[in-house]
């Protein structure tokens, strides 16, 4: 599976994934970095349509123990702009990154 | 790294990624399944901010050989919606889901 963000400030973004999130990458040329990711999953939302259209996408991140990583992002100036909170699923908070706009990351409830 | 699709037909997406795509995948309560993938990685496009808005999301599948893996994946019923062509960055087909929408799929070039 391959993820993307889009960016106003793409190089700035592939700074912050590479430095805050510390995800391992290869340039493919050009400065354009491919991260690869630890482990990933895939799920499917329903919706009706219009809020949003069929087929689009989101992208997240999830981790063991939420308040550990908030804290550690944190150390390294990542900017949190929610508290985090019980969405059932899991425990949800956000963080923002170059280009304006926010990233989930949470922890997961159920086992897998 | 989590991603995920919404689907006005989400339950047949599950069916869809579970029987056609074959990933492994657990099913989390009432039939929401997340999906394992067996790796993945993450890229950044930039964007005038416009078409598409920044944080746009977006989710495609890679693979080693696509010819093979597109022959493959139609002898299980997948129907591809544009042939196989040369994008620079890779090999890129597309296949249509339920939900109405194409999903890429693409081999590619670069070495990482």
């Amino acid at each position: 599976m391959h993820g993307l963000f889009y960016s106003t400030e793409e190089r700035a973004l592939r700074d912050f994934i590479k430095e805050k999130l510390q995800l391992p990458s290869t340039d493919t040329g050009g400065g354009w970095l491919i991260f690869d990711t630890p482990e990933a999953d895939l799920g499917v939302h329903p919706t009706d349509g219009m809020s949003p259209p069929s087929g689009t996408a989101d992208i997240s991140f999830y981790c063991d123990r939420i308040e550990e990583t908030v804290e550690e992002l944190k150390s390294r100036g990542v900017e949190f702009t929610q508290d985090i909170a019980d969405h059932g699923y899991g425990l949800v908070t956000y963080f923002r990154v170059p280009g304006g706009f926010d990233v989930q990351l949470y922890e997961p409830r159920y086992e897998k």
